[in-house]
């Protein structure tokens, strides 16, 4: 298998609305990670998946709600979620998330 | 299995020498954040491991060779590689890379 360069320029973004966008960089079949921009006040609604995540706050601050509790998150932060843990976020200022997934998302391709 | 929150500025960066720098952040067993700050011309040895790695480029210029091949990055840009290929990197200008590694690194941790 070889590895798979991914040139930011070339992803288009994908608009979720209500000040979120999303776009899928490099990925394989056991990692994708995916960059979230999010206005200020833009909702990543609570849900749950399967997949292990992993999200780093590339910019801005982020007030997530994990498992009930409220958590919040500037530049350089990082959170680990567990399979199937309820997660939502509000952003508090507008920022960028790289989120990471263990598989990859299918039903972000396609 | 709950969350972990890792805020960055608790954890401290191990000095690799050669000009790069590396701090462990959030993991757990399938997925492990790995910060790496290098000064021009800091060098990542090319090496080998069977963990599947994504880097994302969050700064900086690099120059990966990847099985042979060169190629540049900047910020933004992704690479996904699969397992047990020979990678390594020489910093062409200053910056920080993203390394998630799947599953997590017991070697990164003591």
């Amino acid at each position: 298998m070889e590895a798979k360069v991914v040139l930011h320029h070339e992803v288009p973004f994908t608009e979720l609305g209500g000040g979120v966008k999303r776009r899928v960089l490099a990925y394989n079949a056991q990692q994708m990670i995916v960059e979230v921009v999010f206005e200020k006040g833009g909702v990543g609604a609570p849900h749950t998946h399967p997949h292990v995540q992993s999200t780093y706050v590339k910019s801005g601050a982020f007030r997530f709600t994990i498992d009930g509790k409220d958590v919040d998150v500037t530049a350089g932060d990082t959170i680990a979620f567990p399979p199937d843990i309820l997660h939502g976020t509000v952003c508090l200022e507008a920022g960028t998330l790289l989120d990471i997934f263990t598989p990859m998302r299918e039903d972000f391709i396609g």
